[in-house]
This record gives structure tokens, sequence and C-alpha cells, in this order.
């Protein structure tokens, strides 16, 4: 049975710095996504599917809290889990750490649901989730 | 005395969207940045005064709910006001809405602080805020 | 008869900054495809018909010389034509300049063709292009 | 003696794409970016030095050719290598391509310079470039 956990690292480029230095606030969303889209890969998620569905995932509301900020150079790595699921959304919850000193950098809960497009429909968790993505 | 609100509009481009044809959720929060960027300037954040103390705005926390997507061709429009401050935050509260059709596509909700950089420390919002912005 | 020449300010903000406190050179990209694009709305480029026809505007060639950086605070004019086109592809012609001082930051230079997607097949320029950017 | 060439693979993800379905013409020099710094490290550049010598590799001039899209759910293989290099300037030398059928995607080149921050000015190359990246 595939994880329903991801965690994968990243390394911060210029264009993910801002002019303080850091890590631009929005791009940590960036790095979230990519661990989260690898995540639906492990349980099954396929853009084949998703391009012959036309059911997309969708986020539909992200938390973020920012705690101390990563810097040109560092490498972060981002954990993640599917940690609630109810009929047709589901809550992601993830953790930026900074394995060079162990500092925590951001938490960060996502709620995402399949819609069907373009009609923008809700659509029923795959039976099995969260094991298996699988699009019907 | 400057309002401490905003309202600003943006065209959508293609790079604002992606294959599922809609704005990409990160975006929202490019268009909520320029806003409350043009917002702090127009209270007197100035980035002379930024560049000369490196005291940098921080957003500390984002809440963000996506109700519609925009597309492309669609311009939208982003109303935002600070809506809470205390010694050392501030909240800013965003709707971005398409007027075309009226429809209210995202709510958000950031806190901020003002630190000085390179060491990460809060600094005691200006005397006079919100209506005064400028760093001392 | 419409302008085939477009001039357009955007205000630079922090996420359009990196670590080395100037516009990231990807950055100056985005800018220029919004002047591109609000060029090709004011000859006629529909978003409507483009849904409808799924012919898109192809960027097939960028050549860009940075000359001098954007920094944080500089609000930046660019200004675009159409310098030449040919039955299948058409060439734009930009430069980024500062009004603040005059400084000539960026020239760009692109090559386009209107393409059908999902296949990939160019599509020959409507009749009248430049003046004329309407899909049949 | 460190190798001068650098082949990296980067997984499409949506905020990757656009509404025509493909990756968008800007994101393939993030892409390009990603391998270069890569690249970069590979050779001795030291983000602590940069910082400590406020010394940035700026890239001067990109020329790149868009030949066929990426879609989401590919996965493209960037390679890339320095090509050229003179007192103050380099060239690196890029083609994207996607591994699962072998489709050459973008070819690129760009030029590079190390600037001495804020002012501006270009510096020599480091003794043993490309083979060191190591700043004085």
């Amino acid at each position: 049975m595939p994880s329903t956990e991801i965690s994968t690292e990243i390394p911060v480029m210029y264009f993910d710095t801002d002019a303080a230095s850091v890590v631009h606030n929005i791009v940590y969303l960036r790095f979230i996504e990519t661990a989260r889209t690898l995540l639906a890969i492990q349980i099954g998620m396929s853009f084949e599917e998703i391009a012959r569905t036309n059911i997309h995932p969708v986020v539909t509301r992200t938390e973020i809290d920012y705690k101390r900020p990563a810097l040109l150079g560092d490498t972060v790595r981002i954990n993640g889990r599917i940690s609630e699921w109810s009929g047709i959304r589901f809550w992601c919850t993830f953790e930026v750490v900074r394995p060079r000193d162990g500092a925590l950098l951001v938490t960060c809960k996502q709620s995402l649901a399949l819609v069907q497009m373009p009609q923008g429909r809700p659509v029923r968790l795959p039976a099995g989730f969260p094991e298996n993505f699988s699009l019907p």
C-alpha cells in the first residue's frame, strides 16, 4: 500500500529569493505544491487520467505560517502527508525544514477537492482514498 | 490622512494560468501582494527607507480561501485594507473579485511584521500606524 | 486603425527581485509578456476567440540583452512594437526603460507564431495583420 | 577536475503550465537556471562566498528557441555546459529534452558575467575558470 506521506528536498535558487535576501513568502507554496504533487503521484494520481477526465485536484484553502526564512544556498526539505479526508475534500499538512540546522521554517495546511472542469463541480474522492488516487 | 484601503485591477496573463485553464492558486497571492504593496506605498512605505534601514515588512501568516477561479481574459479587482494592528504585527484583509460578473473569487487574510534584517528581529510599528508607515 | 505599438508601466514588487537586490533576469520576460499581451488585445486579440478556436500565440524565439538592473522601488516602462511579419510568424521588439533616470535596462526581440493546439500546427496570420489580430 | 557539464531532470508541475496546456515559455528559463546553478556549484561556486564578496553571477544575454512544448506529466531533462569564456564573460549552452520520447524541446545560449554589487562592476573570472568558480 503506497505511503500517504512524502519528504523531498529542494535547493534554493536565486529566483526563489527576494531583495530582503530570503526566500520570498509565495515561493514556499511552490515548494509545497511540488511535494504535494509528488505525493499525489505516489498514491496513483496520473496526469493522463486528469487529461482524459478533465477532473483536476484543486486547492480550496491554504493556511501557512512563516517562522524562519530560508536563504540562498540553503536546501529545504518539505515533509507532507494527507491528514484528513471526507467525501469530497481532503487536507494535507506540510512542514518546511532546513536539514543543515534542523530549523522549522514553515508550517502549512491545505484543503483540496477534485473538481470536474470546466463546470467546476466537485467530484467524490476515489474509493480507497487516500491510498488510492486513481480517477474513475 | 491617507486611506488604509486599496483597490486595484490586474488583467490575467497566460503566465497566471495553468493547464486546468484557470488562474493558478499561487498566483492570487502575487495579485494580493501587488495590492498590499500599493497600499503600503499609499500610507508612506518607502523602498529607500527600507534599503537604508534594512527593515522589511514580512508576511508571517496567510489564510486564503478559493471560491471561484479567474480565467484567461478576465480582469480581477483586488480590494484590501489594514484590518487590525498591535505593537509589532498587523493584519490585512483582501478579496479578489471579477468586476465583469461581480463574482467573489478569493478571500484572504495576512498578518505581517516589520523585521530588522538580517537578524530577523521584529520592530515596533511606526507611531501613527496604520495611517503612517514611515520607518524611523 | 489600431496602433501596433504599446507602452506600459509596471512597478517593481518584492517578488520581482532576488538576493542580489535587483530584478531577477527572468522577470523582465514577464514584464515583456504583459506589454505584448496588451498590444495584442489592442490590435484585436480576443481570449474568447482563443478559447473557441484553440489557436494560441506562441513564442518561438527570444533574444534578450540585460544592460542595467531595475531595483525594488523602481517603476519600469516597457515599450514594444510589432517590427516584422511574414505568413506564419511575426517579430516583436521591446525595450525596458526606467523613466526616473531614463536608463535603458533591457532590449528584447521575440518571434511568435499562431499555433493550432493541441496538434501544434502553425496557422497563417489573419488577413490585415498586424493591424488586425482577429482569429478566423 | 570537476566537469563543466550538467544534466538534471525536473518533473513538470501545474504551476509550470498555462491555459494552452503546455509549459509556459518563461518557465523553461527557470528550469535552465536550476541546471546552471547546479553546474556552478559543481565547479565550486559557493553562496557563502557570494554573500561575503557581494559578487554575483549575472545573465547578460539569453537566446532561446522553442521547438516543441513540454506537457503536464512530462519530466524534462536539461543538459548544459560552459561552452566559451573570456576575461570577464562566459557562455553556457543548454538543451531541454524529453527523455520519454527523446524530443528536443528547447535550445538556449546564455552569456554571464561576475558582477560586483551594488556598483554593478564586472569582475575578472577566477583563475582556472571554468573548472574553478571559487571567488577571490
